[in-house]
């Protein structure tokens, strides 16, 4: 047999935990696991990742890779239709890594880098949520001013973040499996494009309605 | 020495293990350390609770027998003095069991009842808001009206309910100590109550403003 190239068996590494930390939750998913899953030895697990932290870390690099020139676009958004793709880009990045929200206090409180990078991200998420907002009111369709604006986007900020904890409290059993994700993602995006609702100017008001009736959570 | 009774000795076990539960987490306060806190053996703490599920259960039953009456009250709220005084009430009762936000779906994942009772207790918060709602609007305090009293009253549950995991994301270190109690409470009782702010009548968001202003966090 041909060994595999080492760069090859990182990313099965992390495709692979990805997947398991989804499913189970990261703290009931140990190395011993993920090797066996792979079909590799746990000394070449470790070879490529020796502690599972790295593996967490290596993961949120990629959630962050992903999320970081979405968040940055928050400003080009011109209308309601625009939001609401914007908003639901970021709920699909969420999705595929769920697992840091599902158990996140307790990675927090495990994982030094996570616990300052976690908190950077909130931050860039409260900016983004701000332009999002000042780029709607410069376009006319929003009316919304100065700390009015910090506090809805900090209700945006909650909402997208605890979504799928409000929903895995709902349905403990089904809402973070795969097939619960159209469900999860188009009733989030949907409440926190609802929390910008009472500020639109009229005719974005029904622009919003009109979305919020065509995309209705199966 | 004179043996203390059985009841008496209970009662301690469950407010030793709130405070300890409440500083360092359910998951990571073993038996053992609540029985050595309380300078008791741990067969005498298995005698009260022969597994670490049921002092969980105990401080959930605690939890429910504070709010339930509480949430019953949402009724009663006339104005927005009252609904402030409610949301704040509800914070205070949260921040007494905040452990069990603090890990909720690894509680919820492990603990049968808690995973059927969190899920009702959620339904009951989202009954009192559109209550609270339906109260103001009765009263002319502000116009909401069917599907949209549902969507607000659920951003006021999710706001309410992960407040303080937002807080402990952005102070991993302090958020969850006692002495931000204050800060804590005022900053999403404030929160939860600005939800409301866009759809109060014109009098009533300048006593919303008066309000906000009078209770500003530490």
């Amino acid at each position: 047999m041909v060994k595999k190239a080492p760069r090859r068996t990182a990313q099965r590494i992390i495709e692979t935990s990805l997947s398991l930390f989804n499913r189970f939750g990261e703290p009931n998913v140990s190395t011993n696991l993920i090797s066996s899953e792979l079909r590799i030895s746990p000394g070449n697990l470790y070879y490529h990742f020796p502690a599972k932290d790295e593996l967490v870390n290596a993961l949120f690099d990629q959630y962050l890779a992903q999320l970081n020139p979405l968040l940055e676009a928050a400003g080009d958004v011109r209308d309601v239709e625009d939001a609401w793709f914007f908003i639901h880009s970021l709920f699909e990045r969420l999705w595929e890594h769920r697992f840091l929200y599902r158990d996140l206090n307790d990675l927090l409180s495990r994982n030094r880098r996570l616990e300052t990078e976690v908190k950077d991200l909130l931050a860039r998420k409260q900016l983004a949520f701000v332009q999002l907002i000042a780029g709607l009111h410069h376009q006319g369709a929003l009316q919304l001013e100065g700390a009015e604006r910090e506090a809805v986007a900090t209700h945006m900020v909650v909402l997208l973040t605890w979504w799928l904890s409000y929903e895995y409290v709902r349905n403990p059993r089904h809402a973070l499996e795969e097939d619960s994700a159209d469900q999860a993602l188009i009733g989030g995006a949907q409440h926190v494009l609802r929390l910008l609702s009472p500020h639109l100017v009229s005719g974005s008001r029904e622009h919003l309605q009109t979305l919020l009736a065509h995309y209705i959570p199966s």
